[in-house]
């Protein structure tokens, strides 16, 4: 038994040791957002961060520092042989005392007591060099373009998107849930997929480039993909908990190469039972807009990308296209008022042809029922219905233009729709045409199954996705929302392949 | 012009027409657990569900009615010939007055005015019959498990969990972000993983049976990988926003067949700079589940696992352990009241040792410092150290047992440590072992690069992990948390095949 004496006395010492930890823990540390907000004279503070610039004077020295949590730089003070280690780009604390600035830049600095360089930088062989470096060359470096203040900045916007949206939903009763990212159904039923095997890289039919195939055992039994939606899964929650959501990946093997496509990205997907009406779920969409452009309108982060839009430096050094702080303004307040203009795809077709005809626009493609909305089209069309930077709603598409799942207009109550278009829509917004689209789904067995049958779909895979509507099924609806275009979007970046921090598309996928 | 005109005078109809749009939106819709929670009587309610059960009697009928918001049913009152047309299983609208009941049950019930199906059950052939059903056949039909009541309450657990973090987080500075599913590191250097390669599965080098390979177009250039974990990209992100978090899907391979093994699951991860003591990474995890157990134990969530526990029978329902609705509270008290125990693995050994001597516990593997904590042992440990449902931390174990990225326990301030240890923790909770894993990273680019080549680790693919180290490299520490296996602890679920909603393991994928 002295063994256990022992052992609980050194339980004690260990929880006594607890209590002389480091005062400036993670969670107490003043960062420096909080510091320069303060506007109180602190004799004995802790500062860390990253050199963001130097200068040496004579009898001074001044250290801009910066540590992820604002655009703002902290100005430091120091004697100049406190700097003699420092350099751009290092990791430092300082410790020195927060006064009232005799410049008039800050109201605040630090006068620097003791410095402690925490990491060096190699300045001369660092791939990101304090100098305006294109959009494309800095794609190659994504494990460093992070810390470039501006890009610093939409981290946290995604952050923070996250974050209004996830509290809204809350309040709203949806039920957050995660999806499989390996799964058998190809939702869309078009779209190219990724394939999973396992690591052994055995796992697979393989087609030999001879002809023939190899067969090979499969690690799920059968060959699994990786995702291209959520939804039907969450079709199958929100027969358990009637509202549900997910943000979570997405995938798309295509070879596109454009600003707009990525091979991963982010899907913010919801859908919820007891909805006859394709009005309800667009109210469901416009709410949560509102709510996130709201927060944006009124917090640091949003004061902040205003900021980095007037200094016209901040546009090249991140890629950015010249969207000025009053779009960015003027987007956000269109999202947050609300109210959005709603027109069916016919009478969005009309206006086209009557835009086209009054030779208001000059379209590439003439604007017809049959041939559906061109990239020019959705432009045209959010641009110049409703306010300018309102986005709009077109719904009831022809169904034919439509995946399999969708209801037709005619079981709704919203439209004078008929079985030809499907109760459905896509918001479009300004400069990025296509943010979300969502659809009444077809609730009805038979006429689900007509459907597939009508596209070729073999209902094998999808047998499970058919019993929601032999047992218990209800009208319900949803949508999927392109969560990295909305950041695009809301901090007026123009291409997605800027606001995913590892983004990944074809021939591309570095670190 | 004409065309103009006819436009906006439609769209002015279009907005007139939402004014009018149906008054019980989604959003507006009162669910079941407000409408049980309201002691007033109210004379026009409509009420959304499925019919949980059903009693007809001579001259009244009672309908047990659900929506997922609440374990609870809501009982409704219908005259005979009002549920002629009604089946367990349905879904219904009911309209009615919310009155007062006369039964002892219930405090209020609703008088039937008028009953509309929504959705038919084919009672007959639903694989989801109202009996007793083993857990290993329910999870062969995932898409209709989330309908059982006390499943259905998993999801809103797993909903609370996510928004108390998100919350949590959100308030200590820490930046959530989104890293990639399709990787080409292999974080832990160990552990199967999956291969991704494009849909037409031409995408992949392939071994032959009969040996040599095939050679053939990748689609990212190179071969690629479902991620193991977030940690090295959270790292670089970290050296961005100091303190950075996500909630991610991860992959392996591997063929286990445990109650605590999935192909797919969900880790939330986070990564803080400027950080020198482990304790403080300690401290953020302890913060955190103590912020989501605290949130439980006074949410309607956490009252009704707590009454789900206490009626026997949703155990057998449910597939669930026999975790009382006592050991569930004790779990909850015990992460809520933070002050975990703290012990270093040399402290641990030595405590097993100990008790395998005064014939306390009897081991398979007898502990000693070289073969490793078994499971035995961490399930000894979690018990025995602290209070019995307090959670322990470990610290400090081998480095030759543990990945190349952890810093030596020396240059942490927090033990007694050497070379020869890890600055790294498990937490171990009791029953379930292992929830958390953590270190210090290490952040000196020789050091790095050292062990490394001490565990044969390829460097070409972890370039730019090494960058990190060469341009401001701050001392930093995160750790990695299963979040499935949280939310089995939290709500007392014995497999975490229960707690996923679409779950995957070897040889399953379904729906």
């Amino acid at each position: 038994m002295r063994g256990w004496a022992r052992l609980r006395s050194s339980l004690q010492s260990l929880e006594a040791r607890r209590t002389f930890s480091s005062s400036a823990s993670t969670e107490t540390r003043v960062g420096i957002a909080q510091l320069l907000s303060q506007s109180g004279n602190q004799s004995d503070v802790d500062v860390y961060g990253w050199v963001r610039s130097l200068r040496r004077q004579k009898r001074v020295a001044f250290v801009a520092l910066g540590d992820g949590s604002t655009l703002e730089s902290l100005q430091a003070v120091l004697k100049p042989d406190q700097a003699v280690e420092l350099s751009v780009g290092a990791a430092v604390r300082l410790k020195g005392s927060w006064q009232e600035s005799k410049g008039a830049k800050q109201s605040h600095e630090l006068q620097v007591h003791d410095v402690k360089v925490l990491g060096e930088n190699d300045a001369e062989h660092n791939p990101l060099q304090p100098k305006v470096q294109t959009a494309d060359w800095l794609r190659t470096i994504p494990h460093l373009r992070p810390r470039i203040p501006g890009h610093t900045l939409l981290l946290r916007l995604r952050s923070q998107v996250i974050a209004s949206i996830t509290a809204h939903f809350n309040k709203q009763g949806f039920v957050q849930t995660h999806t499989p990212v390996i799964t058998s159904s190809d939702c869309e039923g078009a779209g190219e997929v990724f394939t999973v095997s396992a690591g052994d890289s055995k796992d697979t039919k393989q087609h030999i480039s001879g002809g023939g195939e190899i067969e090979v055992e499969h690690f799920f039994r059968t060959p699994k993909y990786l995702t291209v939606s959520a939804q039907l899964h969450l079709e199958a929650l929100a027969q358990a908990v009637d509202k549900v959501w997910t943000l979570s990946p997405t995938f798309r093997a295509e070879k596109s190469d454009t600003p707009r496509h990525l091979a991963e990205f982010y899907m913010l997907e919801a859908e919820m039972c007891f909805v006859d009406d394709l009005e309800d779920v667009m109210d469901v969409v416009e709410n949560m807009l509102g709510a996130a452009a709201r927060d944006l309108l009124t917090s640091a982060t949003g004061d902040e990308l205003l900021q980095a839009r007037s200094a016209s430096v901040s546009d090249h050094e991140n890629g950015h296209d010249r969207v000025t702080a009053e779009i960015l303004q003027r987007r956000w307040a269109g999202m947050a008022d609300g109210a959005w203009p709603r027109i069916t795809y016919t009478e969005a077709i009309e206006h086209l042809q009557a835009a086209e005809k009054a030779g208001l626009s000059k379209f590439v493609f003439h604007p017809s029922y049959e041939s559906g909305l061109q990239a020019e089209h959705e432009r045209y069309l959010a641009t110049n219905i409703g306010e300018p930077h309102q986005p709009v709603f077109v719904t009831d598409y022809p169904r034919a233009q439509k995946p399999f799942y969708m209801s037709p207009s005619i079981v709704t109550h919203n439209t004078k729709g008929t079985e030809d278009t499907a109760a459905c829509f896509d918001l479009l917004v300004p400069d990025l045409c296509e943010l979300v689209g969502g659809s009444m789904r077809e609730h009805r067995l038979k006429e689900l199954q007509r459907s597939m049958a009508e596209r070729g779909i073999n209902g094998a895979g999808l047998e499970w996705y058919q019993d929601l509507r032999r047992y218990g099924s209800v009208p319900h609806g949803g949508f999927g929302l392109g969560f990295d275009r909305l950041l695009c979007y809301l901090g007026g970046v123009g291409n997605l392949r800027d606001i995913v921090a590892f983004a990944r598309w074809h021939g591309r996928c570095d670190a």
